[in-house]
C-alpha cells in the first residue's frame, strides 16, 4: 500500500483528520515536570498515550528536540521506538539539500526516528525530494503556501503561470507518481487553501495553523479534503498540548483532541 | 564586532576564501576507520586539524551526522566543544520554519552546536530568518541560487521583477540591517554568481559546488567577492576530505587545500 492509500484508509476507519503536533516547549509544558530531555519525553510521551486513538498522525517537529541537543533527539528516537501502531508518524523539518545530502537526511528520518512521512521544503527543487519519495511507502509533504505572516515575502510572488505557491503545488503532483506525496498548505489562508485544492484535486494536504495560530476549523475541513473527501490532516499543535498546565494535562489534551474530531466527524 | 565584519577580517588575515565542508561519509572515509560513530569523530577531528590554518570557516554538513542518530549529534557537539578559535563555525542545515520553531532551531545552533553561522531556506519568508539574524556576532547565509541540476525548478522562474532567486537576493540585502546576512550562491552557474553579485554588491557569499560537484575556481574568485575584494567564502568538501582513502588522508587534505589557497591567494 502506497503512503497517500493508507492515509486515506486510516482517515475513514478513524473517522479523523486530525494530526497533533508534537511541540514540546520547556517554557510552556506543565511546571511539575522536569525542565530538561527527561521531562521532553515525559510530557510527549503522555500526549500521545491520550489522543493516539483519535488523531491519524502524530507529527514531532524535530526544532523542539532538537534545541535539547543530542540529548533531545535520543528522546526522539525512543518515542519513535514506542510509536502507538495506530497512527502515522509525521517527522516536521522541513529539509531541503541537493541529493547527496538529502538522501543523508532521508536515511535520518527513515532509519533511526522510524518516519512514515516527512515535510521538505521546495527550494532546491525535485531531486531535494526525490530521495524521500523514491520508496512508495514513506510519504513526503512539501511546504506550498504556509501559515506565517512572511509567507508573503515570496511564496505569493506572481510568475508566468500564477503565484510561486501554485508552481509548487503543480509541479510536486507531477512528482506524485509513487502516490506518496502531498502539500503543506496553511489554514489561515483559506483563499489560498481553496486555490491550491482547485489546482490540485487528489494530494492530501497537511494544514498547520489552527488554534494557536488563529486559523478557523470549518473553512479546511470544507475546501481542505481531495475530491474522495479524504486527503487530508488537519494539525493542531498548542492548543491540545497545552490544554492544562496541571497535573490534569494529559486529560485535558484527550477532551480538546475529542472536540476536534467531533467537529470533524460530520466531513468523513 | 558584527559576524559580516569578522568574517572579512579573517580572510583578510589568513589570506584565504577557502570554507571547508565537513561532510563525514562513512561510504566515502577511509576503510580503515572505525564505521560508526566514532570514526565519524575521528575523521572530522584530523581534517579540522589538517586545514584549519588555511581555511577561514568550517561548514559541517547535519545531515551527515544526524543520519547517524543522536549518536552523530553527540559527535557534532564534541567537534563544536573542541573546534580551533582561528575559524568561524557554520552550520549547514539549511533550516526554515515559522517564527516559534526558527527560535528553536536558532536555540539548536548557537547553543550546543556553537554556530558562528547558518545556511538558511528562504521559502517562508523573513520570519522564518529572523532569529537567526537578531544578534549581529551570528551570521546566517540564506539560500540564493544552489548548484543543484534541480535548482531550476524554482529558483529560475520569472517573477515581476527578476527571477525568483533575483528576488531572494534582493529582500536578503534589505534584511540585513545588522550586517550578519550572506547568500548561499552555487559555482556551477557562474553567469548566476554573476548577476546576483551585480545586484548584491555588498554582502558575503557562500559558494559551494567546487570539485567534485563541477564548478571551477577561477571564475567564482573573479566574479564572487564583494565590492571590497572579500565577502566570499568558497566552500570545498569531497575534493579535500576524500583525497585520499589511505592512512594518509589528513596530510592529502593538507596538499589539496594549500592547492586551493596557493590559487586564492592571487585575489586577496
Amino acid at each position: 500500500m502506497t503512503f497517500n492509500e493508507n492515509l486515506n484508509q486510516l482517515i475513514r476507519v478513524k473517522k479523523s483528520f486530525l494530526c497533533v503536533g508534537i511541540d514540546p516547549d520547556l517554557g510552556k509544558m506543565p511546571a511539575f515536570l522536569p525542565q530538561d530531555a527527561d521531562g521532553i519525553y515525559q510530557f510527549s510521551k503522555a500526549i500521545i498515550e491520550a489522543t493516539h486513538h483519535l488523531a491519524v498522525a502524530f507529527k514531532p517537529n524535530l526544532a523542539f528536540f532538537e534545541c535539547a541537543g543530542s540529548a533531545g533527539l535520543q528522546v526522539l528516537e525512543r518515542l519513535s521506538s514506542e510509536k502507538p501502531d495506530d497512527v502515522l508518524w509525521l517527522l516536521d523539518g522541513k529539509r531541503g539539500d541537493i541529493g547527496n545530502t538529502a538522501e543523508k537526511y532521508a536515511a535520518a528520518m527513515f532509519g533511526p526516528l522510524a518516519a512514515d512521512a516527512v515535510t521538505l521544503n521546495p527550494y532546491m527543487g525535485f531531486d531535494a525530494v526525490e530521495p524521500f519519495i523514491s520508496d512508495s511507502r514513506h510519504g513526503a509533504f512539501v511546504l506550498g503556501l504556509t501559515s506565517n505572516k512572511s509567507a508573503v515575502d515570496f511564496q505569493h510572488l506572481q510568475t508566468g503561470s500564477g503565484t510561486l505557491f501554485e508552481q509548487v503545488a503543480k509541479k510536486v503532483r507531477r512528482w506524485n507518481t509513487n502516490n506518496n506525496c502531498g502539500l503543506v498548505v496553511g489554514a489561515t489562508e483559506s483563499k489560498g487553501l481553496k486555490k491550491i485544492r482547485s489546482l490540485v484535486p487528489d494530494l492530501p494536504f497537511l494544514v498547520p495553523g489552527i488554534g494557536a495560530q488563529g486559523g478557523a476549523l470549518e473553512p479546511v475541513l470544507k475546501f481542505g479534503r481531495d475530491e474522495s473527501g479524504a486527503g487530508l490532516l488537519v494539525n493542531v499543535g498548542r492548543d491540545i498540548l497545552y490544554a492544562s498546565s496541571s497535573e490534569d494535562f494529559a486529560v485535558a489534551a484527550t477532551a480538546k483532541a475529542e472536540k476536534y474530531t467531533q467537529l470533524m466527524n460530520d466531513y468523513i
